[in-house]
């Protein structure tokens, strides 16, 4: 049944933050909620009403947790393509389906898709072996981003080349892995288009956040951006082109540079809700997380109505260890009920309303 | 220890919706929630890390249950008096402590407790037997209510009598339970203060709702209450007296009655979130459940700056069962996520925001 009653049981794969704000939004509306993970202890199991402990790469396991949830949805994006699949085969609800998984967990195919549907990115090359980088990084003025095509997060599993540098003691430092060489973009900032769509087609963008990173690690987004409308319209619309063409249902997040003229390039998706969109709950109408519940449940999506100008920080490793002192003005603090607070590891954000 | 920090455990005595919202709330600012409740299945326990299930009179289940509690509240106000002061008795800190349930619990104990709190409420007499209804119920003009002095909720327990009624008929009809006569009172309209105090006795009342009551179940609390500042501010002065009094620690609900000259009389209090600050999570920078989980763990209050006017109303029985078309607007749906939607019982609220 593609419309969820309340009562139903909303399937998550991963544990993690955005799992435990997902099944709260869920519970919000009245839905169970079952994570299916690895780890045996996990912030989105311990707000849950049910949690199988299983291995993403064991298909009995999953089908039988699948045979137990009326939907099932993901909150990352490296939850293996032929488990969805498999699911979907046998006739379970998957949303978003398993292509927005093939798409964005090869950075070279996912370019590839974004080009295809009509947004402009950086110049890419795939580089499976260290001569590879020759062409494209003269081609790319003497400067590129190598990047392994898979499993890289939060700035990890990158290399910057300089024309002439050792490019194998580069491709060595990412394990020989596949890899894609980026060109490098004199971007002004950074901006991300949050939206989603619904079963039926329709989709609603959130304003449109302006993010600062460190370290490859997103910092702060800033609501509103502060860029011309004319180029949050165009993220917005190459957002639309995007969750149409690999007809998505659910929150996806994209992610642009902005260039001094006022052009976006893409840079890459994430067909999750996404930590740039963390402020909508305590800013918009409805949150990204509600706002993708009602869409894998085939609801109606809310109104993404903004209340506030917002600025959502990042708490990073032992940043949230003391956090009564951050709360005696009006931000909202959420903490992820990590146990443990390793340097640069996202614990939790405060939402500051400026208006 | 009477500050918590973040990944401490909050324990909640009752599975309601109530433990429901109040769990997602600890969980939003990173504790774990361990519910205690007679049910298997329950609203609570389906969003909370831990759930024991047991009953409230047996000590040595609750004792064991609170040890793995950094602190124990409860959801309702009819957990038995020495179930708490036992847990209190043994280092168990809960709050807002035995106090506030040995008040609340009987009304006629709750009446004498306002008023030698200075707090003015209808006239009332304590009936045991059905000839005690003769001298007061003329007193009171020759009107009264009839109520259960201990467990009534929602209307329940009540028989409203005029003089010459059969008396003995009535008092049967509530079981010949030890029973409260209270005048009628001739009010315009009814109003709640909602106020949090924390440990060091700091305190913060929301605006004022207005509450409309059909059959004795709240449908609708307005805010604002559009009625005279002055009486919201008498209101609130008698709410912080209340707390004071009962140096209490967390959220309560104090009921009032206003009569067509502005004056407050004080109906009861309930030493937990209210059904009628519900509509806080939408339009305050802190919400109810938030106030009173930060209380108990004693972290400073949030804010109760109210960013929108709004209406509340309850969804009972069946009006919840078709929620999707309620949503095409701004209005927040919260479900609880009961099994069983019994004609008149409370399954969820829906919070429109008018500004």
């Amino acid at each position: 049944m593609s419309v969820l009653n309340a009562g139903a049981t909303i399937g998550i794969l991963g544990g993690g933050q955005l799992g435990r704000m997902l099944a709260s939004a869920a519970e919000q509306l009245g839905f169970d909620v079952s994570i299916y993970c690895p780890e045996s202890d996990c912030p989105a199991a311990r707000v849950a009403a049910a949690h199988t402990v299983g291995d993403y790469e064991d298909p009995a396991a999953l089908m039988a947790w699948a045979q137990t949830c009326d939907v099932v949805t993901y909150e990352f994006e490296n939850v293996p393509v032929a488990a969805a699949e498999a699911l979907i085969a046998a006739g379970v609800l998957v949303r978003p389906g398993a292509k927005p998984l093939e798409v964005s967990q090869d950075r070279v195919t996912e370019k590839s898709f974004l080009q295809s549907s009509g947004i402009a990115t950086a110049d890419f090359a795939s580089v499976d072996q260290a001569a590879d980088v020759d062409a494209p990084i003269k081609r790319f003025g003497g400067q590129g981003i190598l990047k392994t095509r898979r499993d890289g997060y939060d700035g990890k599993g990158q290399a910057r080349l300089e024309a002439g540098d050792d490019y194998g003691a580069a491709h060595k430092s990412l394990g020989h892995a596949p890899c894609i060489l980026e060109a490098l973009v004199p971007f002004v900032c950074e901006v991300s288009v949050i939206i989603a769509r619904d079963h039926v087609g329709m989709s609603l963008c959130y304003d449109v956040p302006r993010n600062e990173h460190v370290n490859g690690i997103l910092r702060h987004s800033i609501v509103p951006a502060r860029v011309d409308p004319g180029v949050t319209d165009r993220a917005c619309e190459a957002a639309k082109a995007l969750a149409d063409a690999l007809d998505y249902v659910g929150v996806l997040a994209l992610e642009f540079f902005v260039l001094e003229d006022g052009s976006l390039l893409a840079n890459e998706f994430a067909p999750r809700v996404h930590n740039s969109g963390h402020w909508t709950p305590e800013a918009c109408a409805t949150g990204q997380f509600e706002q993708h519940i009602r869409a894998v449940a085939g609801w109606p999506l809310g109104a993404v109505t903004r209340f506030h100008d917002v600025e959502m920080a990042n708490l990073l490793g032992d940043e949230a260890l003391a956090p009564p002192a951050e709360l005696l003005d009006d931000s909202v603090l959420t903490l992820y009920g990590k146990r443990d607070a390793k340097p640069g590891r996202k614990m939790g954000h405060v939402v500051k309303r400026r208006t």
